[in-house]
């Protein structure tokens, strides 16, 4: 769904809710894509949010919107509920899902769930929460279709059709074939199984070679594999080479998209999660760390030119910490800018609604401007030797940063809204504005101090 | 396949080819998924590459190889054989690939081979060609199999198991339910199909609302769709409804680690490609104008700075060009590490063959050095007033770029080579260490030539 459209529908959908025309939000829920419904949920607050989770018809339509859901969503969602009250809902939820959300959850409330599941559910969930979040175990969904060898094609169909489990079976589009103590030995895809004649056996129409993981396989090595082999499923066993349960390709892709985002934030020294996904003082401490980086490297850049001091007069001092008063504004005006446009396009960051992500920024950039303001000023105080010098590199580098995630921020806004590509507005563009602005600001301070100090 | 056993492979191959042991390559190729025997061809020279491709045991195990070749690599290949002896591979290579293939060989020998086509793929791929390559036309694949409504379940699964086509049908997951003029009006799984009675019309048991894309549509688009619902394919209409073809998962996952290769590297300003995979030419092209931005900002810096200059005495003045040398130094070095890591992570720079990914940096940055360390030396020389100032921040700015080359590209291959993640060695610490290497340089140099201009 468009963004455009998303807006729509959210608004929509809180007018309804205002009005108390619940019949006709229960219409329009009715015939939205539970993807879709999913993606209003953020624009919604938490009555807003239970009055559209209970409109929806089913446990089974709930279930599904739940899914969509991100965990800082889900979680005071599921909270405002009594246990027993979302019991129904989380029975539908696939057990992989359902580990998810439940790892998720408080310790607690977790347990208070499970204690409630029937006991094969609960030994399926507990066994997917014991996995590393990140490996293969992790992401696996354990329903699976397994048949024996000798079992011919006929009786295969058959047991497809009469087994009830099937429907829950996501995405059965292999047949996997195990010996008698469940160690995979084939796979038969279900276009053989329909095209193959009805009396023949698995064990004589299968493929033997079936490229498989371990259930402790980091999840992006799997992705991997998933992607170069074209595979719509992989299976996971274990030691024994037991069949656990099957990645499926949606899962795969999801995964190559978080990795992609994390990477792209680690390379810029932005945390590894879009700010609008976490809160406010994750995105700070995302950041922090690697400003230090820049901040102790400015000041040995400072350092290093000390030898030069007498050479350069007393204004001239001011030069040493050219590097690190860029070098911080560079780096925060990167950080916002490259949330800002990985946010556009995972549609994290709606155009719409961006002056939130701004004020963030802005907010973001204050605060780290004015801890490193404080923290460089002192430095080159010291090293200067002198008030006037903390006083214009403290200030400087403060402002210096405020003003960096305010263009960084609004770079991307701004091309975006012209319908051009935002990605253009990372890097040496935006770093060269925040340069330009900083000499600015830098040496303008000085001036107006040295009056000051002067007088 | 791991690079290590890709490694492994390539090497055994190599020294097979040229001991002429033949029976042991073609052995080895039987038993190597194609996938992984395209992973070598970049690593062998052309007459190597031709052995390895005569020897596949048959025309389809050629065509697999072929389609999961890049274009780099494909397109000489290829033009090293005869039309009349491709023909045959061709001939096996699904209409969406072999469209894509030939518009990326030269116009004479794509329509030299065209000509040799039956008229009924010929028709197929020119309507392929057709399409923009960036959209669901040029991805799709015509090949799909869709039936009347009429249709009966058993009818469908006799008609699938028949049609001697399907075998072609990449993917056959969907049964496209259509009316009498081709229209689109459902779809049935063929999980459906096996689990409905046999007696049961597609009309009755297909899903009506199908999300399907316009022929049109942006391929990323289209990704994003699919991802987001979760399908396997999606079906490409025409302005009348009409289904024209189906955009598989697969092609998807392409779509989407492109998109983010993008714009990972636009946000670096380091092309949009990953160099391994472009020329020389290419890869310098790509780069130069974001730093451009760069060269500007930093000459306007030292243009905002020159009020101060009578209080900064001769030596003093080099501070004007501190921001130009540390933003090129800076964004060389990003754009050389942004390279190496997404390169890392796509499997394209390969641990054990870094080498060459280090020497090309370092040549990229060289040539980049000596250009602009002409052009801002000339600026600066200008602006100081003096060929001092120029031979200092030119010379400074070519070996800051150099060196910022080296660096950028030498951090992410060491913490990968110690199993730590290469993505954590661009942005703010690749920056550090280059912004104090360049100051260090800057004012060696400064000191150095100041004795010579003295003396």
């Amino acid at each position: 769904m468009e963004v455009r459209k998303q807006r729509v529908l959210a608004e929509t959908v809180q007018r309804l809710i205002h009005r108390g025309a619940t019949a006709n939000v229960r219409k329009i829920l009715g015939k939205t894509h539970p993807a879709d419904v999913a993606s209003i949920f953020p624009s919604l607050v938490l009555h807003e949010q239970r009055k559209v989770f209970d409109l929806l018809e089913t446990e089974a339509a709930r279930a599904e919107v739940l899914v969509e859901l991100k965990p800082d969503v889900y979680v005071p969602l599921l909270q405002s509920y009594e246990p027993a009250a979302v019991l129904p809902v989380l029975k539908e939820v696939e057990a992989d899902d359902l580990a998810d959300i439940l790892g998720n959850l408080p310790e607690e409330q977790s347990q208070e769930i499970l204690k409630r599941l029937d006991q094969k559910e609960t030994e399926q969930v507990e066994d997917l929460m014991r996995y590393g979040e990140d490996t293969a175990g992790g992401i696996m969904n354990p329903h699976f279709f397994a048949l024996h060898g000798d079992t011919t094609v006929e009786e295969a169909i058959r047991s497809l059709r009469e087994n009830k489990d099937t429907e829950d079976v996501e995405m059965a589009f292999y047949v996997y074939v195990v010996n008698d103590v469940g160690q995979l030995e084939g796979v038969v895809s279900l276009r053989q199984l329909v095209m193959s004649p009805p009396g023949a056996r698995l064990r004589d129409i299968m493929i033997h070679e079936v490229i498989s993981v371990r259930v402790d396989m980091d999840q992006e090595e799997v992705a991997r594999l998933v992607a170069r082999y074209n595979f719509l499923a992989v299976p996971v066993l274990d030691q024994s080479n037991k069949i656990l349960g099957i990645v499926t390709v949606d899962d795969v892709i999801d995964v190559l998209r978080e990795e992609a985002t994390e990477d792209i934030l680690k390379m810029a020294g932005a945390g590894e999660e879009v700010a609008e996904t976490v809160s406010f003082w994750s995105n700070i401490r995302g950041r922090f760390p690697y400003l230090i980086a820049s901040c102790a490297g400015g000041i040995l850049a400072a350092l290093a030119m000390t030898p030069f001091r007498e050479r350069l007069g007393e204004f001239g001092l001011l030069a040493l910490f050219i590097p690190v008063v860029l070098g911080m504004g560079g780096n925060v005006g990167t950080q916002s800018s490259t949330i800002v446009v990985r946010g556009l396009t995972t549609g994290v960051v709606q155009l719409g609604r961006s002056l939130g992500s701004v004020a963030r920024e802005l907010a973001v950039g204050l605060l780290l401007g004015m801890f490193y303001g404080a923290v460089v000023g002192l430095a080159a105080g010291g090293i200067a030797g002198g008030l006037y010098y903390g006083l214009v590199v403290g200030g400087a580098l403060a402002a210096s940063m405020v003003l960096a995630a305010l263009v960084g921020a609004l770079a991307p806004l701004t091309l975006a809204r012209l319908h051009l590509d935002p990605a253009a507005a990372t890097g040496p563009v935006v770093r060269a504005c925040v340069d330009l602005l900083s000499t600015v600001t830098y040496f303008a301070l000085a001036l107006l101090l040295a009056g000051t100090f002067a007088g």
